[in-house]
């Protein structure tokens, strides 16, 4: 199959397009790609995708900024940014791939485990990581012609605790490679609608 | 205590009004207010709202609009109006009431069954409904002075049954009187982080 992966320079981009890699030819893209650039805050950036990659049968999200600051000195641009970004974007992919992937294609997002276990600094990411799951669950119960939309829910990544190991102390980290085998689940599997926690 | 219903003349606002004002001050406030008026979109007029009042013991929410459509057809400016209504606007008033609450003082905001239980139409709403969950999630753990936060999660309301009843074949309605049980538990209560579902 031909799969899409956004973000695929980074730490779980790549280990996904190498899960998946064995298998399925891989378009890697990215906002620092130089074959396929894209930013998926820019609705019309994520079309230009499609239109030049043609059909898919999948595509996988592993992109999107979030705000991490004191709620007490937030501001709700800070936190817009955040909706504007890993929310908003990933909503932007889904909403164009619809049109553009093969009939029974798949549209795997990413989310976080600060949805569900909040962190200093993290109300943003706890917002926008809950706000995917339920966007998987609506989606997933309109989509036609076979199509399938899961989010794929990371706890740390063990390759991140030199950066944000401080916000995860007790926080038992996963590696790129284990938290890629969710996205496998979602592009090779019959499910639609699923969060896969990787936690 | 004295508690500010954002949304007063709403089904529930209504409701929580008169629940909670056998006990307390009620202020009420929203869009078509005379005394109060706020758009709870706009922070600075959230901010104004404080500033009138002065400080209180708590704030409600029950406003906040989102977009129902067909996924086929939604745009991301579509999908973008729920997240500045019924999202961000909750999220504003949170982020403002933190610095206006006495100490101790609560925040309860509005989210619905649509979060966990989809309907057509109604990817939007399980989205905004579910960030909702999270952020009060992510809030309660950073917020100061004692300050609470809470959502209440209700199903679809009896007496919006003519109006939304066809999206809701086989849920258990409930009315908006044992609705606003749950915004007392919230505002009496000694809880911070919880989802009160009324389902």
């Amino acid at each position: 199959m031909k799969i899409i992966v956004i973000g695929a320079t980074g730490t779980v981009g790549r280990a996904v397009a190498a899960e998946l890699g064995g298998r399925h030819d891989i378009i890697g893209a990215g906002r620092s790609s130089a074959d396929q650039p894209v930013a998926i805050e820019d609705y019309a950036s994520v079309q230009a995708l499609f239109g030049r990659t043609g059909p898919v049968d999948g595509i996988v999200v592993a992109a999107g900024g979030l705000h991490f600051g004191p709620l007490a000195d937030m501001t709700p641009e800070q936190f817009r940014s955040g909706l504007d970004s890993k929310l908003m974007g990933q909503v932007n992919v889904a909403l164009a791939a619809q049109h553009h992937l093969r009939d029974g294609g798949s549209i795997t997002l990413t989310g976080g485990i600060v949805g569900h276990h909040p962190i200093r600094h993290g109300a943003n990411a706890s917002t926008v990581n809950r706000a995917l799951e339920g966007f998987v669950t609506g989606a997933a119960v309109e989509l036609q012609r076979g199509l399938r939309i899961n989010l794929v829910d990371p706890t740390v990544l063990t390759e991140s605790l030199p950066v944000y190991g401080d916000y995860f102390h007790g926080f038992e980290p996963a590696d790129s490679r284990r938290v890629a085998l969710a996205y496998s689940r979602s592009v090779d599997g019959p499910e639609t609608g699923k969060v896969y926690r990787v936690w």
